[in-house]
């Protein structure tokens, strides 16, 4: 191969490596300049919220659960409803739109119109898949805990056979996705900047109130450092 | 009629006002403990969010897009995703599934297996239906704007006629619906109490930053009292 064509594929490596490629369900029609496909954009929105909404298809009708989550690499890790009619779609392998939201404020605009929110989602478009091997079951349950909880894996007991039974994992590849974000201040019409309305933005994010010890606790046991760590990051 | 038959009527017409009897789809199989169908509940639980993931099909495919939403009533009120494809599977009324979830905190067990969230969902099925008349559309756009920023709508300019065109708004009654609750500590084997490490939970909740005012403000515009109070409702 000559030194141009291996540079021309290179390119095309390095591009569908940091992007996913825009598809039909996946490109915004309306309001374009908020779609991102950066996976470094994606991935980081997805590493920063904690729970998905998970809709699929349930003969006919859609149906949308709230669940927690798990990234390892391009794979995104999902448990699986334990409502038995998902159960028995997912044999098969079902497609999904997994979609995350961060909410970041208010926009307060000067017409009601133009009020809107700060926000990042990401919109993924795939196929469940059942994972079966207990290796990559255990990994992808270190994925959720990690993700959420960084450093608690090693704290506690780690799931036993019987458990690891009981517990229903569910891989996406990470192929199609898409995310949107809106930033900033309100943007009005130019005539409406003359009214004398307060307009702006409210912050909003989520916040770790004082940690509450089990009531049943048998031991004084210190905040581990870890929990501070994870509530440095949900501080006020 | 007798008294009796009267009776009984008002009775069911009671039970069916307070309550969603549960059907086959809203029906939690698993944990059946944490369901609730009591309209209070799952309308207190509407009334504190204002992000809903809204789930339809689009040629088979599930799709799920955040959004914000209104509640007059027992009607839903939703913001119409602008995709083309929605807006072309929308004219029939199509079957949608709303889900609003509310994250409390973060349930730190024993055993990684136990670990959990505190939240509360609420999940509806029901078909939305175009909102035409203008009348009710402008109430709906008003629910919306009641709904996050209470006091907003009196302060700022309201929808023009072209505007109004431009907005798609959408109706779900809601006539099924259930809510998912998870409250407390954490709920581990009982021969796990004996291991001496931290167990409780991580209290969440969503605060409320510093206003930014829009830098393009042509006026000195001092914080009204609704946004006040709306702050206050996002209170660390």
């Amino acid at each position: 191969m000559n030194r141009g064509a291996s540079l021309h594929i290179r390119k095309y490596e390095m591009k569908r490596a940091t992007k996913f490629g825009p598809t039909e369900r996946t490109t915004l029609k309306r309001l374009p300049k908020r779609a991102f496909y950066e996976r470094k954009i994606i991935y980081n929105i997805l590493d920063e919220g904690f729970i998905c909404h998970v809709g699929f298809v349930d003969t006919h009708h859609p149906v949308v659960i709230p669940t927690s989550y798990g990234r390892i690499g391009e794979m995104l890790y999902i448990h699986g409803s334990a409502s038995s009619r998902m159960l028995r779609s997912l044999a098969a392998g079902i497609p999904v739109c997994v979609t995350v939201t961060l909410v970041d404020g208010l926009v307060l605009a000067r017409s009601i119109f133009h009020h809107s929110m700060n926000y990042r989602s990401v919109m993924i478009f795939g196929t469940a898949n059942v994972v079966g091997d207990e290796k990559e079951k255990l990994h992808a349950l270190r994925s959720f805990s990690e993700h959420v909880l960084p450093g608690r894996w090693a704290d506690v007991r780690e799931p036993n056979k019987v458990e690891l039974k009981q517990t229903l994992v569910l891989r996406i590849p990470l192929k199609e996705a898409s995310a949107k974000i809106r930033t900033g201040a309100p943007v009005d019409e130019e005539s409406d900047y003359n009214l004398r309305v307060w307009a702006g933005e409210l912050p909003l994010r989520i916040v770790a109130g004082t940690p509450i010890q089990d009531p049943r606790s048998e031991f004084e046991v210190p905040i581990p450092s870890y929990l501070n760590n994870i509530m440095a990051r949900f501080r006020a």
